[in-house]
């Protein structure tokens, strides 16, 4: 059986995470992949629930370590019932956001800390790591300016204002220096085809095999 | 200003830590002192969101970490919102389960162990610990007779079904042995005012001054 790969988006809010990490799997799909595409916090039924909870922005006063564990809890349940199942089946895993996302949101962003991160997540993945991550970095305004363009309510964490986004920013490229292997850094201010397009083209040039080892 | 003092009520279900808890609570208040009431997990608007998603019986195959993590994410709100704002204004706290549940339920009824559930504790309540735990036993076989007389549908805890619930008073024992200062272990098999009377005659014995130390 071919090994199948897990391949994460990241990025801060605004990159296109989202966007991209849906282009790729309908790309996959049209070529006859059989894939499974998940996201984060949610992708379970309790991890929708956590999801709704923890974006809530009612929910104003949320201690940042509860923030921290609900996306663990998230997590945990994602990996547990989905990723390990589709990755023992020989089933690729395309996810928006993966425990990088607490490293830069809660560690840096909210100001945690990594050591305490790495102990929750390290809990909650068990140790299992993407094959790669597909980091959309762009300049701080231009982020701004998409999550602006957005309209409608803003969910808590986008709230939180660009303080926040500036330090999730420097985090995400800090990971990205210390793990050149598997953290693929790409510019993501370029229109969505164009983004699209590296992102096929770089996995395409790390995995001859893609979405396969 | 007198130093108030934190409460809490644990037991396995059926050993009546929330109508205890009540009494006290109500006895505390009909005497005129200004306490806080509270409940694990709950007690703050995300805490009662994060129970009714951990008491679900509908999510049936929630992964045991996951568990722990929500426990631990509602007994932090908890803690930040309600709990150190209370003590540090000298009001006394009483509440109806708290950081022992987790030992008891997801180290020892779940068999996560006690290292994984020390780690998230600690980092929950900060090392807040109770000034003293009213430890409510009973024979397995009377927890059981009252869980089923109760009626209704189960919660998720209560339906995992009587090895947990062995697991969990063993685990509740045990702590009691090694922590007879903090720890008042009371027999919980006579009626609900005789329980009643003997939770209120061991604090008093314990604290002159009860509610304060």
């Amino acid at each position: 059986m071919r090994a199948p790969l897990f391949v994460v988006f990241e990025g801060p809010d605004g990159s296109g995470t989202s966007t991209q990490c849906q282009i790729l799997c309908d790309r996959l799909r049209s070529a006859g992949h059989d894939i499974t595409q998940t996201r984060e916090p949610g992708g379970t039924k309790a991890g929708e629930r956590i999801r709704s909870l923890v974006l809530d922005e009612d929910l104003e006063d949320l201690d940042h370590l509860v923030e921290l564990f609900l996306y663990a809890a998230s997590r945990r349940q994602l990996l547990q019932q989905v990723i390990e199942p589709a990755l023992a089946g020989g089933k690729p895993v395309i996810s928006d956001r993966y425990a990088a996302s607490s490293y830069a949101y809660q560690g840096a962003g909210r100001g945690l800390g990594s050591e305490v991160v790495e102990l929750v997540n390290d809990l909650a993945t068990g140790g299992r790591e993407p094959d790669a991550t597909i980091l959309l970095d762009l300049p701080m305004q231009l982020a701004g300016e998409r999550r602006s363009r957005r309209g409608g309510r803003r969910d808590r964490i986008e709230a939180a204002g660009d303080g926040l986004q500036e330090r999730v920013s420097l985090a995400y490229r800090q990971m990205a220096e210390r793990d050149r292997e598997r953290i693929l850094l790409l510019d993501a201010s370029p229109g969505v085809e164009e983004v699209a397009t590296s992102v096929t083209r770089s996995l395409d040039a790390r995995f001859p095999r893609f979405p396969y080892r």
